[in-house]
């Protein structure tokens, strides 16, 4: 998408070296921007656990490139344990999301596949640079998907823009490109279909309002941002249309894992009888678990909930604590949204109701993947 | 309550000179303790927009002394006219809040009630203090009401602490004393009962994170912040035994106008068969308003979403933006939660269900005070 008019992804190999990866530093947006090389394994291992990177397809399309950088670390004659060692390290970055274990298990099965080493290195180039890739295009069809439903919802609107609210920023900057819960919204902007993003801050880390916003604005697209409290009051008050969220991992049954606070909006959202999508390119699946409060909810560091970064008035950046010294912090990454709060999944092949048997009818080829879905 | 072990009130008048009124300045909480001398009408008028003093019972105790304040100010031609304008004037600062009115009309009627213009300072005056008073001694009777649901809970943890969430701050430093949802938290500690608090760091404002924890931390009572967004998980994992939040106009049907984002916490309790109690003062009852809905919601400055204030590493004070330039933002004060989400309103007289008949058979002098609730 467009950065001051330039199109941008959030991660590609750089032009004049492919083995040197760079990426948008999303640490400093959006008061810097900052192009960031990573170039060895632990790189991209700190790139992901410190959030340089986020959001579920960026993770993804980063631990394929990261895999690749490890095809080239390995050692002749340790390659495949070697292999098998970097792939636990970047595993462990970040437990919530399933693009990540997607991403590394596809690459060690493309890997496998390759008889020599240089072999291994290729096809570990030609698979990260396919997972990206895969990630664009699908979440470009998530938008087209998504699109019909926002040109519905239109239709009732009289000339007046459809208000989405989006919790934490599943935007472009979370994927390669397009993003998955902005995708419908860029869609419809672009079709001229009148729409205004109600942006949750999403607290701690505070996504919304530094990512979600700046790429909203950089793209053209109506927004208001708003304290992660607001939303039920708005919804009660007739003030939004639809909800979109992301998700780092979507159990085959339909329940979500996504930024911590999405829970209370879906409750909000059924409470109000506005419908509640979640957009996901298929790799978020997680086809083993079948009760999604099971998933592994990380837990990050209390500074983050104690301590928040920006710019002053006069342009530095500064980090102030909000609370009293020593104070006792929770930082929970995620929170689930089980499937009887959501009106549907917008995949890459259509949206589909957030149950078992729908889920594996658009998906047949996972049938048997594991041992709960026999429909 | 306690500072530095030296107990205090959030609001007195100045020992040397009654004509001065003092207060703990909250805006630089808990990074500076300082108290603030209101010596015009326009300093009480400030005080309160600008949130110098908030929180329900401390801005009626504040509006009590600011019509004090506003007799001493009058003209003796105009005597009458004059406090009409000054009330006016206070009314208009926070339009949720129903104790500003209430202290207001209270002031009111007590000084058509006294003759001559002095008899009608000293009558402002004995009224402020009585306002004041009696708020610390409704809280009081509050946390005694509360200990015992607290203490219910307590028999069946097994020795562990009951785990309490809270939204905002209805800590003691949005009373006069005691507070109302940390009354019967300050009463369950001063009993030997083990409780643990949750306090929602309450965006945009932050007075969970600045106010609540400090005041906790000052008593002594074990706490843990977190975000605004985790009470949903937290309640999901049972990691939550009880809701307790105050409220700033609460209708005689039991509807609760409290800070924004209460609705949410309201609806996962709901969701996870939790209780959820909302603790007040019967000042805090608008015995008018039938529909919640149709409380005033209160509109404040963007800039109070966009920029955050907090100390550095080094002991400096700073306000960061968090968001692009030129970000829009909304604001809204307050949201509300219908009385079919709550378990219980802690009163003065005890613990009442939230509906019209119940409220009105505690508070039976209010029967036939607006045309709506013939019992």
């Amino acid at each position: 998408m467009l950065i001051n008019n330039k199109h941008y992804r959030t991660i590609w190999p750089d032009p004049e070296n492919q083995e040197i990866i760079q990426i948008i530093d999303q640490r400093h947006l959006p008061h810097r921007f900052i192009i960031e090389d990573l170039a060895e394994v632990n790189d991209f291992a700190l790139a992901i656990s410190e959030m340089h990177v986020r959001g579920a397809g960026l993770i993804g399309a980063t631990a394929g490139f990261a895999m690749f950088r490890a095809s080239l670390a390995a050692s002749t004659k340790n390659f495949d344990s070697d292999i098998q060692k970097y792939a636990d390290q970047i595993r462990s970055t970040r437990p919530t999301a399933k693009n990540l274990s997607w991403a590394i298990d596809r690459q060690l099965t493309a890997m496998a596949g390759a008889e020599s080493i240089n072999d291994k290195i290729k096809t570990s180039f030609a698979t990260a640079c396919a997972i990206a890739d895969e990630d664009a295009s699908f979440c470009k069809k998530i938008g087209q998907h998504g699109l019909e439903l926002i040109k519905k919802i239109s239709e009732s609107k009289n000339g007046k823009p459809v208000n989405i609210l989006t919790h934490c920023n599943a935007g472009w900057l979370a994927f390669v490109d397009y993003g998955s819960a902005t995708a419908p919204v860029y869609a419809a902007h672009h079709a001229g279909v009148k729409v205004h993003v109600w942006v949750d801050e999403t607290r701690p880390w505070l996504q919304g309002a530094k990512l979600t916003t700046w790429e909203l604005k950089e793209e053209g697209v109506a927004h208001t941002l708003i304290s992660d409290n607001t939303g039920g009051h708005l919804m009660q008050h007739g003030k939004v249309d639809l909800v979109i969220v992301g998700t780092d991992r979507t159990t085959f049954t339909g329940d979500v894992a996504n930024k911590i606070g999405t829970y209370l909006k879906a409750l909000a959202a059924f409470d109000n009888k506005i419908p509640f999508y979640v957009a996901l390119p298929s790799s978020t699946f997680d086809w083993q678990i079948e009760d999604g409060l099971t998933i592994p909810i990380e837990q990050r560091s209390a500074e983050e909930v104690l301590k928040i970064s920006g710019i002053t008035d006069d342009n530095r950046l500064e980090t102030v604590q909000i609370s009293p010294d020593h104070t006792n912090a929770a930082n929970y990454g995620f929170d689930v949204t089980p499937a009887r709060l959501i009106s549907g999944l917008i995949t890459e092949r259509g949206v589909v109701a957030p149950n078992r048997d729908a889920i594996l009818d658009m998906f047949p080829e996972k049938k048997g993947v594991n041992s709960g879905q026999e429909t």
